[in-house]
């Protein structure tokens, strides 16, 4: 197995490097005082710190069940498992699938790519476009599939988001093929105008949603979900109790007692909705100024910005960009057979207004000197 | 796959059951005020919420190495990654060596057989004495899977420790063989009278030792780690990386926080040691008047009493106690083929006196029964 492009580089940089390549929230924005609190009240019980269920701190998934219910999703507790993170719910429902067909977005998530690899599923990427994935070519590779692994929310590497229209498609498609859909949505509260309805809403008995608290409060607390049908979720208990029993029952009391007050969440992710459109806005002055021929499209959440320099190898771009300080990824990371080699993907959440400045203000200058010798050798 | 009897039962028992079962450690012994200090301390600072490295937090992997050679045993914070306790670890190991032959203790801990079995080892159990494992039986065996897993510290299930002619005769045998051991030391800081030697100590670059903070620390915080030589440990960073990114970093820091001080830690796993011996004493001598047909041999550390009713099936057993509120794991389980049917592993270390004697009063009632069951049928 290959270690992702990602981990290795965010684990070689150094503190000046500007870093436009991980999926890094904003620190300054992490809600640690509230968390303090919370793990004081729950560290003055010893309880929190004996094993825990497989399927997670019921009063937890409680908490979450409220979250679907709110929104109209009937939901109960017997519906939530809990992981550390997203990933660990992926490799717990691939390695569930293991040796099936998979249809998926291209490009797509690498480190879904990586675990779809290890449980040995065969992968059929599917073109996905600004307005989600391509619905014919989707409908002709389900039928054969029966699965597929979609992130229809500021999707991750483009930053694209599924129409209401294509959303309706996907659900229609699965129901008709009797499959199963894997909705990806770590960045679902990341909204900058509104929240999309989840494909899974219209498919309750045929999905699982797959949700996180590592966008919406923190990522070392390596809290997850999955959000199934019963009979869905009820077989891979044993493979998360296989895997490491349960998951990290101190954090998941600490983020229960921090949800106890839903207002303290919703101002909290009111918050990180408003800042991360501002760094946004902050990031697309700045790229259309340094970078004018960047073709891209204005995410409406998440924490990227997808785009391609035509004519350019993006992945030799970033091995002078590291020389001069500056990471991003080169986009064909996230083909499954790596065939772009033009795209980029940049995260805007993470560097302040003066990196962000900085740092495209160098990858301008390796731009034009590699446009420059792409010419002479022409 | 199938989920184990102890988390299935840990998980239907109420909390009036008196239970035997699980490898639940004294919650009133977990230092949470202590670790609620360090929370407080580590949460005033944001950056132990952000993504962390794949391999671990550094500043406790130098703390886990530093408990290695101060013990003699040459390690650098290389040779240690941190994984989601034991239970992960073995996951990450087993996924590597998937599909190899491994040579097993015969009753042996059900995790790991799981693993083995999700990951298509195949297994090839060799009898376990009281004195360690059976070494000519293991020679051969390993002689054909160069591939062992050892439990030499207060097994799980039998509470047997090898003595130290075994573990020089097991590391000559793994040398020999230019095998590797996959030593399982989670118990090893639960000794009664003194620590033992890892078998791993004698083969550095062949082992793969395991340490988890569960039962020394506390289980909810999901903290065990691998010692390898990195040979070994490098090609299981993308298997870690896939898994779930990373463990737990809020729990990381906190306890990295925790053993700065490392008398505070060391007074805390020597009131531990005394505090578990005096309950296996007071088990012992419950055992003794209530159930003296049990064959069993005393636990020289760790958290398990196993032995031998004979005659009984332990699993039919089981199912009276249940229904009159006691519970405890019947030895079948711990078999590969599950070909022992007479035997029982009891847990000492969560029930307070007062319920010991009770589980124990009713079990001998059940056991009495069931003696007499068996004469008139015979």
């Amino acid at each position: 197995m290959k270690r992702s492009f990602i981990r290795e580089i965010l684990e070689h940089t150094t503190s000046d490097t500007i870093s436009f390549a991980g999926g890094l929230p904003d620190e300054k924005l992490f809600p640690h005082l509230a968390l303090r609190e919370s793990a004081t009240h729950v560290l003055g019980d010893a309880k929190s710190l004996q094993y825990g269920t497989t399927q997670g701190y019921l009063p937890l998934r409680n908490k979450i069940t409220h979250l679907y219910t709110t929104e109209g999703f009937r939901t109960t507790a017997d519906n939530i498992m809990i992981t550390s993170g997203v990933q660990q719910a992926l490799d717990i429902i691939s390695r569930y699938h293991h040796q099936e067909a998979i249809t998926t977005e291209s490009p797509s998530y690498l480190g879904a790519m990586n675990l779809f690899d290890l449980n040995q599923l065969e992968q059929h990427p599917v073109t996905l476009h600004r307005d989600g994935i391509d619905i014919a070519a989707f409908e002709t590779s389900f039928s054969q599939t029966k699965l597929a692994y979609l992130i229809p929310d500021f999707q991750n590497p483009t930053g694209y988001t599924y129409t209401q229209e294509k959303r309706a498609q996907i659900a229609r498609i699965v129901k008709e093929q009797q499959g199963i859909l894997i909705e990806d949505a770590p960045y679902s509260e990341l909204y900058f105008k509104e929240k999309n309805q989840s494909i899974s809403a219209l498919l309750p008995e045929q999905s699982f949603h797959l949700g996180s608290f590592s966008k919406a409060l923190a990522p070392s607390l390596r809290l997850g979900w999955i959000r199934a049908d019963k009979t869905l979720l009820e077989p891979l208990l044993a493979y998360k109790e296989a895997m490491d029993l349960h998951s990290n029952g101190l954090s998941q009391a600490i983020v229960d007692h921090y949800l106890t007050d839903l207002h303290q969440y919703r101002s909290h992710t009111a918050l990180l909705r408003k800042m991360y459109s501002k760094k946004m806005q902050v990031f697309k002055t700045y790229l259309d100024e340094l970078l004018p021929t960047l073709e891209y499209t204005i995410p409406q959440g998440g924490m990227f910005i997808y785009g391609r320099l035509p004519g350019i190898s993006t992945s030799a771009l970033v091995k002078h960009a590291l020389k001069q300080g500056v990471v991003f990824v080169p986009g064909r990371e996230f083909y499954y057979k790596q065939e772009r080699d033009d795209e980029l993907r940049l995260n805007f959440t993470n560097c302040s207004a003066k990196e962000v400045y900085r740092g495209l203000s160098i990858l301008a200058r390796i731009y034009k000197q590699a446009c420059h010798t792409n010419k002479k050798a022409a």
